[in-house]
């Protein structure tokens, strides 16, 4: 198996961390490198789409994942056969990462310059939406075996994410999940959320996520 | 829609929360009411499964639910239709439960004596497993479409969970899913866990399943 950089993350020092966040954001935002802090349950397919869109973005950006976990490193892992930076955070048993923590990895990650950075965060929907990471923008991916209740469920991760991703469309048929309901949901926590959907596996909706992502990355360049 | 009681949790005030557990379990045990803290990723199905075990379990047993949730009440509801009593816990923005906000949520439930109660806990697979309820038992759900690696990632939740049912393997067919490998990473973090296979959706399981609960509610009567 590759190796990977596995970086043990200590709970952080700072006293506030909304304010050490707001400086972590002006500092990417000075370099040009946006940063976006992927969300989800466990299991919703962060790892498997990114997968799908670094090869596509990477034609044109340099690119670079720190993966949060509790234990392993199977996602750095994977990570790095698509050909981008990928470091390994552990996280010591904590549920989220913090400004600090995203900190600390990303002194390691940004070392060369980059364009696009990405923290897939912790799989978990309620603490990592409580803690301010400094990213560029949050967002969540909701897939489709998890059924539509989650923005009901689990307000704040909605709240706070301005791009949510529907994945495993391509399995629909196989599930009760209504689309227009879902979306509606998600409004509801947070109208102003840009909603895609999306299967890693047939490839439907990468082109439109990759055409959106691209968006966001130029304009951090300014 | 339905009413159903929603109780508002407050944080516990007890100093140790391994002391509070203790007892709670004691006072079941004296008592012959089962308590199963039932954990998972949100969307794993606990509810679903709780739809299909407890009209079986609840022509010899008396059944109560409280489902533990950030927000709504969409799944005490659910429950509720299966004739089971079922209150919706709600956790003030909390991740998880502790023995004194079980306690609560038990005073309520338990006025009339249960052979079965079921804390459906907030979908979760990290602080869940941090903080002992005072439940009899321990149990997880991990379904098809999460993937295989979810014991390497959060290895806390099966260490602690005596059950652990992977649910929707009428998916089976649609996802990469190597069930051995899945029983083996379990069985890494926790030797002496029985895992069962279900599938709420064609009944496949389920009977068994039934059985294993059983055993466990006529093993607290003692």
């Amino acid at each position: 198996m590759d190796n990977v950089k596995i970086i043990e993350i200590k709970q952080s020092v700072y006293e506030s961390n909304d304010r050490e966040a707001d400086k972590l954001r002006s500092e990417l935002k000075a370099r040009g490198t946006f940063l976006l802090n992927l969300m989800s349950s466990p299991g919703a397919g962060k790892t498997t789409l990114l997968e799908s869109v670094i090869p596509k973005l990477a034609r044109k950006y340099k690119i670079g994942v720190m993966e949060a976990d509790i234990d392993a490193d199977v996602d750095a892992v994977r990570i790095k056969e698509t050909g981008a930076k990928s470091i390994q955070l552990h996280t010591g048993g904590m549920c989220h990462l913090d400004a600090g923590m995203t900190r600390q990895g990303l002194d390691e990650l940004l070392e060369d310059g980059m364009d696009f950075a990405i923290l897939e965060n912790v799989g978990n929907l309620v603490c990592p939406a409580e803690f301010d990471t400094g990213a560029s923008m949050n967002a969540c991916l909701l897939s489709v075996p998890e059924g539509i209740d989650k923005p009901l469920k689990y307000p704040l991760m909605f709240e706070v994410c301005k791009l949510v991703v529907i994945t495993k469309i391509d399995t629909l048929p196989y599930f009760d999940f209504d689309v227009e309901k879902c979306k509606e949901y998600i409004k509801m926590r947070n109208p102003e959320a840009k909603v895609l959907m999306v299967s890693a596996k047939t490839g439907e909706g990468i082109d439109e996520l990759c055409k959106t992502l691209e968006e966001y990355i130029e304009a951090q360049k300014g």
